[in-house]
C-alpha cells in the first residue's frame, strides 16, 4: 500500500457494498472523502484515515472522482442533481463513477446534467456479492466517454478482478448489468424447480447440486447462488427480496420500452413480488426459491 | 491402445451419440459387437473391428455389458424386452447400461424384467453434445445395483471425463438427466431473453455473451449453447428440437406424477413444441431462442 | 311422469353427478338399472324403483341404452372392457352414452371395442355443476355415430336443458369438454387476479364482481364461480380440485399432441396442482383462486 | 329530442369512441362545444350544431360539465394542466368527467388540481366497443365527488346503458376500467388456446365458438370477441393493439405498486407486445390470439 496516489476520491452511499468498495479504495492508499446518509456507518473508515462530509456537494469538492453506490434511482438523482447534490461541488473536469444498479436512463439523464456541469459520468455497475466486494473479485462493466474512463481505470483496478468495457454510450453497462441480475433470477428459479423435482423423486437437493455446479454448471453465480437453494438456508443476506424485486423491475421497464416479451423475466419478477408481499424479514433474495418448494407441498423449513 | 481388455461388450443404437460410445469403447480395445436399425451406420466401426448382428438379441448374446442409446422410452423398451430384444440373448449376470434419455420409470420397469431373467440393469445417462462424445468428455449420472456399475465403471472411464453416482435405485440417475436439460433449456431461454433485450437496447449480442460467459456465467453450457444464441447461428445440430423437446416432456410428466409446477419448463417445453410445428428444419435445439427474437420484432436470419 | 317409456336404461357410476342424472332418468318414467362400485350410494335409487345390479355387465344385460359417468379414464375402460365389464353384458345393438370427461382417445378405443362388439357408443360429456345436474339444466356435446344419437337423444332431453352436436368423429365432444374445463379454470384465474388487484387497490372484490357480471361477462360461469371466488367461501364442492386438475392434465396431454402451445392451461395447471400438494380438504376447486391472493400477501381466511 | 337542456357541456377527444359520445349527447340536445387536435374530425359535430372550439381551455370556456376522452395520461394530463388545459377556462363549480382509461394516479393527480381550482373531476371510464357507443350502450363506472357525480348523471343516461358506481375515491372507477381490459385480454387468450386446440383436434372453431357462446359463456364479450377469433377475421377495429398495450401496461403497473403478481395479465401483454413488434396494421387487438395459431403452426390467413 502507498499513500503516493494522485487521486483524491470521494465515496457515497455506504451500504454494505459501498462500504467495501470504500475500504478497498482507502486501503489502496488514495485520499478518501464518504458520506452517507446515516454518518454512523462511516466510522471505521473515518478510524483508518477517510474523512467525513456533511452533504453529497462538500464530498465532491474537492475530488477528482466521486463514487455512488445507492439503492435506487431516486436516490442516485437526488445526491446528483439535489439541492445538496454532488454536482454543487464537483470541480469542472472532475468524474462520477455511478456504480449503482439503476435505469440506463437514469445514467444517461445524469450524464447530461453532466455536460452541462463540465463535469463527466461513467456507468460502473458491478458483479459480485458483499463478499466479493470486501475480497476485491468484482466483476466491473463500463460505459461512458473515454477519457474519463481511462483516468478511473486504475481504480476499478482496485475494486474487482476485472473489468469489461461496453462503449461511449453512458446507459449500456447499466443494461448489462439489468441482463446480469436477470439471468441471475433465471438461474435461481431454474435450480429451484430442478432441485425440488429431484427431492420429491427421492434424490438429495445436495446431491443434484454437486452435481451439476462441478460439471456442466460450473460457474461461480450456480455455486454460489445454488449452495442456497440446495441447503435451503438463505444466509448471509447478500441482497434483500425487495432491493432486487426493484432491479427487475427495471429489467421490465426496459423491456417494455424496446418491446421484448420475457416470460422469465415476468416469473422472477412475481416469484419476488409474492416474497416482498409475505414479508419475509433477513433473507437473501434468493430465498424466493422457497415458493417453488413450497408450491409442490414441502413444508416451510 | 490394447487389445486385452477382459469384457465383451456389445452396443446398441448408433445415432450420431451412439456412434460416438462404441466409437470410443472400440479404440480402447473392447472385443465389441454392435446392432444399429439401419446397418450401415456401422460400416465404419465394422471397418475397424466391430463385429456386426442383426438383433439386439444376437448382439448381446456374449456380452458382458450391453449399452444402449437410443431416442425414447418406446425404442429402448422394444430393444430389450421385444420379441427380438437384448434380453433374448444376453447371458445370465450380464449388465445392461442403459443411456437413453429415457423416463425414471422406463428404467425402473426394465430393471424388474432384467432382475427375472438374471441379468442387471444400470442407468447411465450421459451429458454433452456429439463433440464431447467424441472426444470422450461426457460426463456421466449413474444408478442401479453397486456390484454392477462396479464391474462396467473402467467402460464408463473410457467414454467420460467423470462419473457421479446416485445410488441403488435404478430411476435416480434418470431424475438426474431429465433435471440437466431442464436446467440447460431454461438457461437457453434466459440468454435468449438477455441477448435480445441487450440488442434492442444497442448492444451486441456477442458483447454481452462475451463478458457473463467469461465472469460470472463462465460455465461450459453457457459457453457452448450460448454461442449458437449470440451469433444466432444454430450449427451444428448437437440433437434436433423433437429429440429434446420429448426430454422436456418427460420432465413434465414427473413434474406432474409428483406434483411440482415448473413454470419454466413450461415455457421452455412451449417455446420447443412451437418450433417443432413451425417445422425448422436442421437445426440446433437451441435454435428456441430465435422464436425470443423474432416476438420481439426481429427480423429472421 | 309415466311409466310406459319403452327403452331400457342402466346406469353406472352414481358419483354425485352421476346420481343426480340417473334420479332424473328414473323421475322420467324409465325403467332403470343402476351399478356402483359402493352399493350404498344407490339405496335412494333403489327406494324409487331401480334395479341395483351387482357388476356393469349385469347392469347392462338387458339394456337399451348403458349411461356411465365416472371419474377417470381408467375407472371407464375397466368397467366396460374389464372382466366384469358392460360389454360383457350389453346386447347386440344396444347403446353405451359415455358422459364422463375423459381422453377423446378413450372414448375413440372404447367405440372400437364396441364396433368388435356390435354395439355402439355416444360421447355425451356434460356441462353444469350438480345442481344443474339436479335441476336438469345441464348442457350436453353428443358425436358419435347419428342412428345411436337419435335413439338416445330422448334421454338427454331429460337430462339437460339442451343437447349440440358434434359429429360422427367420435372423440369430438370430449375435445369440447376439455376445452370447457380449461375455458373455466381461465376465467376463474382471471376473475382472482383482478378482485384480488381491486381490493388491493381499495376496493371491494364484491363490488367488482356484481359490475361484470351484470354488464359484459353476464355469463353464468362467470356468475356461478365468480361468487365463490368474490366471497372467498368455496363451498358448496362442485368438484374436488384433484377432479378438475385430472381434466386439466388431459388438456395438456392434448395439447402436447397437438403441439399447441398453451400458457394459460399451464398456469391454471399447475394452481390445481399446487391446490392439490397443499392438500386443502372439502373445497370446491375454484379455490384455486385463493393462491393468486396468497401471493399477494392476504391472510388466509 | 329537446333543446331546453339546461346544461352547457364540452367534449374534448374526438376519436373513434369520443366522436360516438359527443354525437350522443349533441342529439340528446345539449349545447355541445367541442374540442379536437385535429379539427377537422368535428366537421360532422359542427354540421349538427355543435360550437368548434380552439383549445381546450376555450371549449371549457362556458361549460358546465366537459368530457374528456383521449388515449392516454399524458394526453390527458396536457389537456387539463398544460398551457391552453381545460383547467384555464373551466369555470368555478363546473365539472370534468374523465372517460378515458388511464392510470387511477393519473386521475387522482387531476382531481387535486381541479380542487385548487375550486372545480371537481369525475372519472367516468365507459365499457364497450365503438358501436356500442354509437348505439348509446356503454356500460359506465364512476367514483369521484357525489355532488359532482349527482348532476353529470342525466348526461351519463344518455351515452349508455347503465352507470354503476364505485364511491367517492376518484381513482375507484379506473381501477375497474382496468380490471375490466384485463378481464378481456384474458378471455381472449383462453378462447384463442381452446378454438385451436380445438381445430387441431379437427373441429371447427366456430362450431366451438357458438356452443360455448350460447351456453355456459353467453356473456357479450365472449360473444362479440370471440366472433372474431372464431372467424380468424380481426374487423372492424374497435381499438388498435398499441392502444390496449397502454391499458395492460397500466395494470401491470398497478398489480406492481401493490405487489399482486399477476400471471394471466403477464402472458396478455406480452401477446400485445409481440403484436405490436411485428407491427401488423389495422387489426383489432383481439387478433393477439392469431399469435397462439401461429405457435401452434397454422399458416396465417
Amino acid at each position: 500500500m502507498t499513500a503516493s496516489k494522485n487521486l483524491n476520491v470521494a465515496f457515497i452511499g455506504l451500504g454494505q457494498m459501498g462500504l467495501a468498495l470504500a475500504t478497498n479504495l482507502l486501503k489502496a492508499g488514495y485520499p478518501l472523502t464518504v458520506y452517507n446518509r446515516t454518518a454512523s456507518k462511516a466510522a471505521d473508515l473515518v478510524a483508518q484515515g477517510a474523512r467525513l462530509a456533511a452533504s453529497p456537494a462538500e464530498a465532491a469538492r474537492h475530488a477528482d472522482v466521486v463514487f455512488t453506490m445507492v439503492t435506487d434511482d431516486a436516490a442516485l438523482t437526488d445526491l446528483t442533481t439535489g439541492p445538496e447534490g454532488l454536482l454543487h461541488g464537483l470541480p469542472k473536469g472532475a468524474i462520477h463513477v455511478s456504480c449503482s444498479t439503476v435505469a440506463p436512463d437514469t445514467n444517461r439523464q445524469l450524464a447530461e446534467a453532466h455536460a452541462k456541469h463540465g463535469t463527466t459520468l461513467v456507468a460502473a455497475p458491478v458483479f459480485g456479492k458483499p463478499d466479493a466486494a470486501a475480497a476485491a473479485k468484482l466483476w466491473i462493466a463500463t460505459s461512458g466517454p473515454a477519457a474519463a474512463k481511462s483516468t478511473s481505470a486504475p481504480l476499478l483496478t482496485v475494486l474487482g478482478q476485472g473489468t469489461h468495457d461496453f462503449g461511449d454510450e453512458v446507459g449500456a453497462a447499466n443494461v448489462v448489468k439489468l441482463c446480469g441480475n436477470f439471468m441471475l433470477g433465471a438461474a435461481i428459479e431454474a435450480m429451484a424447480e430442478a432441485f425440488t423435482l429431484a427431492q420429491k423423486s427421492g434424490l438429495g437437493r445436495e446431491q443434484v447440486y454437486d452435481f451439476f455446479t462441478s460439471t456442466i454448471f460450473a460457474a461461480p453465480v450456480y455455486k454460489s447462488y445454488g449452495k442456497l437453494i440446495a441447503t435451503e438456508h438463505y444466509q448471509p443476506v447478500g441482497a434483500a427480496p425487495a432491493i432486487i424485486r426493484k432491479d427487475l423491475k427495471l429489467v421490465l421497464r426496459e423491456a417494455q420500452e424496446h418491446l421484448v416479451p420475457m416470460p422469465f423475466a415476468n416469473i422472477v419478477f412475481d416469484q419476488l413480488s409474492a416474497t416482498v408481499a409475505l414479508n419475509k424479514p433477513d433473507v437473501d433474495w434468493a430465498s424466493f426459491a422457497e415458493r417453488v418448494s413450497e408450491n409442490a407441498g414441502l413444508g416451510k423449513r
